[in-house]
């Protein structure tokens, strides 16, 4: 799969002339929606249907700083998948040099109660099983 | 009426140091928000009766810089209201020293189409001509 | 020349589902640097040479609301330009539908004092200017 | 020491209604500029000298949503100091429920390398080590 592409704004990086470290937050969300797009069940799909899928945790390390109009590549790839919550897994690089990896743990949420990615939206269950598999592969 | 107190977080300045611009249109969000607040009918009432309030327009006048820390001083008035519409002016100062002067116009809009604020608030309505009444007496 | 595309992100909407309204002044800064790039004199290269462009004023009309994943078209063109000021007039379109029209001036900065564009950066100077009669050709 | 108080703007909340995860990551910093204040020692003060403290790492768990207007109450603690790095501990709180925990490393550099916060700042260093007695005391 290819990998999101986020190319720097000028409003993204802070006064001491880096990107600010919450914009990579926003980041990994960009790769995380083009990720479900490209697996062929967009976010905006689940949405549609009255669900919504919270942040529960993320973790973020950041190794290189990078600036206004730099590249960044971000690979996303399902780190786990119970029936109950998603992990992702993030690695962003610059110039083919890792700047940040990351991770984020989602649910479901119908009515407010959790919900089984499996019985609700068992095509897009199915559709992440597979690009585990395949990238398990790689 | 108390103007409203936004001090610059780090997170709003840009490269060069300074409140970046766009974040002066959040700050006027924030002013009308506590404005609507101290005339004793907040905007999540507004909302939570499902009336949304999107803005129509604005402008902005960026008279001098802020940056972090600087405490910029919010003086909230309406211009001009009409049963439809409602114009809001913001006067920001730091240090006595007016940084930025703007205007914005919003409507309120119920399932889509918009209404007569006079008529779906009357006590809001009331409310602001009550202000508007006092701050031309200042 | 091409306009600049933006595509709306989950975290630019707000409450009322649409992309909240101080987003748009991020998207015209996205387009004012990318109108840069394509005329072949970045902004990345006025900084570098320690001039800063700050807005001086600007205004927005929101005559459509947008909402995550729209695909914003915007086409920048130079209102007016005189020895120490540029004014950009950007509008914006969703399917082929004027979703928002705007403007912003700006003014160049060396050591905090006002520049000629024309005599500091008389190559940048001369491709505005080219641009500027091709936009009134077409 | 007096927590940090955020109240949760407009623009903060998302298309589910609720404060968008990234933002958490901003009032982390409100709340770390704050705590540094008050131990008498502010971030300008750190930037005015040429160093800056870019965030190395961080994580955050979030318990429960948070909306527009809710009072988040943030402690802010430090974790572990070594000479190089600092660890802030924080804990969001809404109506004296958890809503958010959150971790945040950081370091400082000046002209790019890292300097030990105990000789370059001995003064900010003895505050923040009398700052962890003090919360160790409670």
């Amino acid at each position: 799969m290819k990998p999101y592409i986020h190319i720097v704004n000028y409003y993204e990086c802070d006064s001491m002339g880096i990107t600010h470290h919450s914009n990579y937050i926003r980041f990994m969300e960009e790769a995380r929606v083009d990720w479900m797009d490209k697996i062929g069940f967009g976010f905006d799909r689940v949405e549609a249907e009255g669900v919504v899928s919270p942040v529960l945790s993320l973790s973020c390390n950041y190794l290189h700083t990078t600036t206004f109009k730099d590249t960044i590549v971000i690979k996303v790839r399902v780190e786990k998948m119970t029936n109950l919550k998603i992990t992702f897994a993030y690695t962003m690089t610059h110039n083919d040099r890792i700047v940040c990896t990351a991770q984020s743990t989602h649910c479901f949420l119908e009515n407010n109660r959790p919900i089984s990615i499996e019985r609700r939206f068992p095509q897009l269950y199915k559709a992440i099983c597979t690009q585990i598999e395949q990238d398990n592969e790689d």
